[in-house]
């Protein structure tokens, strides 16, 4: 099971990706608020006990001050993906604070809302021990290349007078 | 008792400058060792108990995803004060880290390295009720201006064809 | 007494959060506009007699060269927070003009925007010698929960195939 | 087996770091040098055929423009994390180069010169299927304590007229 | 011919002012989709065979970790100008991405959503063999003085009392 | 005479407040575009005439790489005063482009779109040899507090239960 | 008379510069140290006196939150000159903190360090009332030729093969 | 012939690195000292004649604001490559003085102090109607790749007791 952290719904928006991608994917999944400033042991808990449960990879959202990721992993070996979230600084306050850990708890940061992304690597990580899960993501991975074909179906329709086709 | 905070040694030579400015000023602290990250339940525990303990102010200072003085703020009501310890990208992951608190648990935060200002401060939170302690606070800040005096004198002795003494 | 202040009318809509959770609080306040560039004088004189007229904390917005807060604190050995108000550069301009105080004036700086946070700041500095206060900022810490309780409960409505409740 | 790649020989100091740390845990590992940007084809023989080795996680380390991991995880679906190498503008080049990955195709990223980090990440990874290497990276994570504890037996030898102990 | 690149038909409002430019000029040229991270194969083959299919510069617009331009430049010897595309960070992480390349392999690259001064630099590339050309090229920049004249047409009707004509 | 540039009527919304200064301290002024890039002949005509046609001072607002006001300043010794426009990375490339001029060629730079205070400053300047001008300007900074006492009507307005007026 | 300010004798090798360029000019100067910081009211009475006491333009250097050319600005009609110096953070929280004045009260900013910059552009404004000062500006002006005409003297015995002279 | 400008002899370490790739190319070249502040009748004067001299591609490095690509690229349509240098700001106010230019005059811009880069792109530029020159250039870039071999050497002997080699 993958775990979906975020600290207000307000980031729910971005993060949904995350549970979109794990859905198509058939990975089990849960969606939580924690806030690592207005419930700090509720974090450790969850922290603590997220193995226990089930929980293999947990994805982090957060904003601002972008705590949560971090502090999840302070108490928990599992791994933990971090969400930048875009606010004031146009989110470099949270990808700053995701991604500077110590030596010792690292943060594995994705892009700024790259909440699609958070939930890729969430399961590349359970593909490592799952086959089918495995063979799905190599067909998802094919399947972006038709992005590219379509993108170019449409470029071929646009017309110029010097434009070679 | 103004308790100091710190992740790291390596943080001691920036943050002896608010140990020495609280034992100028007489006022009662503690150091520790403390790390959001490394030490969770510790910071927690410590934030927790700190009021009880006759803790008055929390001074602490922290480089990169400086988490450490938003975590403390997160279980305490006392004022916590951040100091972003310059690291890798000049200090500006730990300023963003500290300042961009979320609504409702702030950090005050100060100057890169400001280890002396963070004393200061939480100096003048303790004299809001402790009139002794603000009449030093007064002595010193008078005293800041002898620096600009001897500054002026040094200046004085400049020599050159046009300058007007 | 807390004394808000800021440069102009269109700061209100940002600090007006400083008054309100004031307000909440119970802690009797002022609101005035003031500038360091536009009435340099009414601000020394202001920061001079604001401990004689009975403020006990200065809190201070302003943006782009945000020099409020510092030209305040370096007229009064009161506590000053400094809220750095978003303009052209994202708030970074007024950040770094309060928070970068060189040693011996300190600026309790917050996030841009922060007002709240700023307020909260003053509340946990007037609380110290405050118990009837400390104990309300202590049910407002608690209730901040709250609002993670109720995103719990609106993310326990969303609906995926692979969601575990 | 986790794979290191690095762009050039002078990034093996801070690589080593990744080294040294799945040593310790006793996690195979080979480290070599491939360039997305001299030796293109040669990243891709590398990224297709790193499963088939016998790859489970990539750690690339690269600076500048550093398109290496990013070019990497487009052509293998196991998990890429990014260590960003520190050269002319603070590393915050190779952070954004990786961290800022498309829709599809995740860079796990970790701090500047975060080479320990991105071992530790990896070995997340392989502890999820591996009881032996969790319980390691258990005893790994209780170590860190560790350092906290000698940083408090430091301090407590620090000697101040105000300190209390 | 010159070869336009993008990694999407989102980025098309952007570089259809390069293939405006190279029209108005009559330079031969390409429109097609790729994307270092999507279609890595393809980007490949591409930048190899180009020179054999006639391109003899290539543009490339990409956002974010803007790789396409890099490594197209890594299998090819011609010419590869790179286009940052605005997204999420003000099109720095693109200009970083681009610009940051290591020694060996060079991008030129030009302003934020730049197409057209992109094909302005291939045509003055290509004019460096074809006289025909090189006087449209010199057409063109005289041109643009008229841009000045209009302008200034503008400002002289402007009105004020001590405005001197 | 002051003298306004700016190398685009797009930039007239900006620069009209710096021509509305003058016009209300009545010193005469003229307006014309040119651009250090499109009519750089021009440009150097322009500065090196400026001083004979009777200019004293020059403002030049620019965007992007503005490089117009240091052009400028190679070709005269009038001061120039630079303006930066706000475009694509908040105006951040126009300041730097402007701020940072190698020693011997200064541009007196003035906040993003800072057109008044560019117009203020070029007062300033003509007022050190013109004692009415001069009169006028203390008049002028008199009335800045005008604002400030207007702001604190409002704020007296401002109504809660906690407030002292 | 020009009269050169910093807030500490430690930006005196960066001030020196300006000192010397005004001494080689021929043109009165006073050199003092004053901080908006620690000594706000001498600010304040040197500002308001400065124009009584024969002084034409203004030159402030300071660093990090440097308040100190604004504030003076605030109080004096006269033209400042602000000159960021590099501390922490590069300097740019030195500039941000000048350049970003708000409308009514500019400061004329220099690059970071750039004091003979800032002496050029007095001596520039005292020109304008000063025929023999404005000859002398030329010449100076003239001979920065000679710094290129002297590199091109070395460049000339650079020995390649393929090296055209 | 390729033209190499450089602003001072200072620049010149960073600048020869773009004379030694064209003199091991056996690509003509010249090096001449110019300033877009300094001599700027003699940058427009070299810009407007470069072509009737036998100058194809102009390399020109600059530092600070760096305008001198630009303002020669104002007064030729030759394609003029900028290296932007490092100096106060870590090189990122000479990137944005270069890379932003406006619409109609391009400054193909490589990395901070990548004068290398910039003279394998005027390599590639002139290898468009130059076969020999051609064959070098690719096998130049064949060269690049041996750089790897050797690394890949080197790393082989690197000794883990968990390494596989």
């Amino acid at each position: 099971m993958v775990s979906i952290i975020m600290g207000s719904t307000s980031d729910y928006p971005v993060m949904e990706k995350a549970a979109k991608f794990l859905d198509e994917m058939d990975i089990p999944f849960e969606i939580n608020a924690l806030s690592a400033h207005r419930t700090p042991q509720e974090v450790e808990r969850f922290a603590r006990e997220a193995e226990g449960r089930g929980v293999r990879v947990i994805i982090a959202g957060a904003g601002m001050a972008a705590a949560l990721p971090g502090v999840i992993a302070a108490s928990t070996s599992l791994p933990v993906i971090g969400v930048p979230i875009k606010g004031m600084l146009d989110g470099l306050d949270a990808v700053l604070s995701m991604l500077q850990m110590p030596p010792g708890i690292p943060v594995a940061t994705v892009a700024v809302n790259g909440a699609q992304n958070a939930a890729i690597l969430a399961a590349q990580m359970l593909a490592l021990g799952d086959e089918a899960l495995a063979m799905r993501m190599k067909d998802f991975k094919e399947g972006l290349k038709q992005k590219i074909v379509r993108a170019n179906e449409e470029l071929a329709n646009v017309q110029f007078k010097n434009k070679v086709n």
